[in-house]
């Protein structure tokens, strides 16, 4: 049943994520393959996986405790996210645009920087 | 057009609250005209009003960044609001669950305790 | 085998706090069952049952980030379970002076009033 | 010596603070004598009593702060502060303003209200 | 009148850095024109431009809130206008002290090292 | 008295660092000899030095506050000191585990890289 819980978590990474990402992200099993699987099993498993909010939803969540709580290196790999689940490069501005105002305009500056790296990486 | 600005963030806080919350709010002139004129300008006019998000998304973001900063004493003042634009109970608790992987249970915990307080009120 | 991760959860907590207290912990369930669910299940059976640190060194990790995020209306819940799975009222006071030079001291003067406090209370 | 470093800070905070408030301030001694020592000795021996800046200048950079990591429950304290080294009502107001910018608008509203509730009791 | 509030704002920033800093902030125009406008309107010419506090007492205010929320990424281009404005760099060491003993060390000692290296660039 | 205090201070950063990164640190003292003073007499003179918890378990406080606050910059400095004081990589990696829950993934994930990195390069 704990396997349930993380090929839950993996069938939702496989949507938001290349295969080639998934990858990279499981180095992290050589680190600590127990934190690794708690990644899978709850984060994705147990809470991407739930109903009640689309991906789509859930992204504009992470994008914005991300950029509120300034773990910027997380910010590239949930910008990607939040595009292959159906958020638009103009969606994605727009929630910059009001954490602006809501946590202040250095944080959001430099999600927005980031932003611009990623949508010019992507042409 | 200062004007516009300031009509346009009030047009926009009469969707999300009622006259009564509007006036309790417009208090803040009498401690500092400039702020609250900043707010309903900026904050509503110039951020809210903006095209390219729903009211509804524009509150998951809000809820969002209150609970990740830890600012609980606007917490209920946005719940009702997210209400009243469109998100439903349990959108609201699927917000907070959410926040649990990327804030940490404690915040999410006194969000989801401020949420069930104000849902109950309700009723 | 999701009951065995609650059970695994319960036993702890029981190890935490008295019988009333996760009584009163357990009301969470009426707001969301899935977070109270999610609370026990992970937060205390797939986290602090883990080996590898004692319930006592968990305490020491839980009282520094919630006075470093200042989450302080779930710190009197911890001072009370760490002094209960072996912290002494001197190691706590210790615990807060050292986050005064690692967060500030404005955090720190408040955990020490909420410590002081929950001892007067103990007496 | 030591003696010096308590001496030093016991008579800056006598510069920012009646002699009623030190009292109160000072039955932090009954829970923490040595964290009381810190809190004179080093906070405001070692820190504020610096030359360098004026006290004046050292509560902007005290009021700034306690905005941006949310330690609302000081900040009466130090508005009160504040307004006794020589910051106008004014200039308090506009550093809340400021911070609005720089922290976004849920914390700078929080200070607003604390801030007029200090100058309408003062009056 | 919106080009008002851009010009205010734009005459603020010729006071704090050289053409050549502003052209490579006016990049940002590329990613999102509406969030440079805001930029430029509210922050400098509604916010900074805004009579009751001078230029460099904001700067105290703004490099206060920069190292209280670990937005280092922007302390560089701060510690230089605040130069420009009229502190001087042991004022600028004085607030990162100050810090220390608000914010704690380790945002402290990260400020200082970049102050160290802006200082020293500048010889 | 005062070198009393930053030779205590001395002692007991010799016991959580080689001389040769003593002498790095030490280079703070180009940039600002009376920060430097502060951080070896107090910050390890007055608060590391303390009785009533050992330097293991101030170093559990220290990675805890230090990845709360985000301050990656510098953690692999105390996961080497915490190393050398006495927990193991696997106590440091529980430390990590226990932060998810309390702080969120994001920090987290990244306290996981750099302790990751740490304990490859030490092989």
């Amino acid at each position: 049943m704990e396997n349930n819980r993380f090929n839950t978590g993996k069938s939702i990474i496989d949507k938001m994520v290349s295969p080639e990402v998934f990858d990279h992200m499981s180095n992290m099993k050589n680190i600590s393959a127990d934190f690794w699987e708690m990644i899978v099993a709850f984060g994705f498993g147990d809470v991407y996986a739930r109903e009640g909010l689309s991906l789509e939803k859930r992204e504009i969540i992470t994008l914005t405790t991300l950029i509120t709580q300034g773990a910027f290196d997380q910010l590239e790999f949930h910008i990607r996210a939040a595009l292959k689940v159906g958020l638009s490069q103009n969606e994605i501005k727009e929630i910059i645009i009001q954490c602006a105002a809501y946590v202040g305009f250095p944080k959001a500056v430099h999600a927005m920087q980031i932003a611009g790296s990623v949508f010019k990486n992507m042409e």
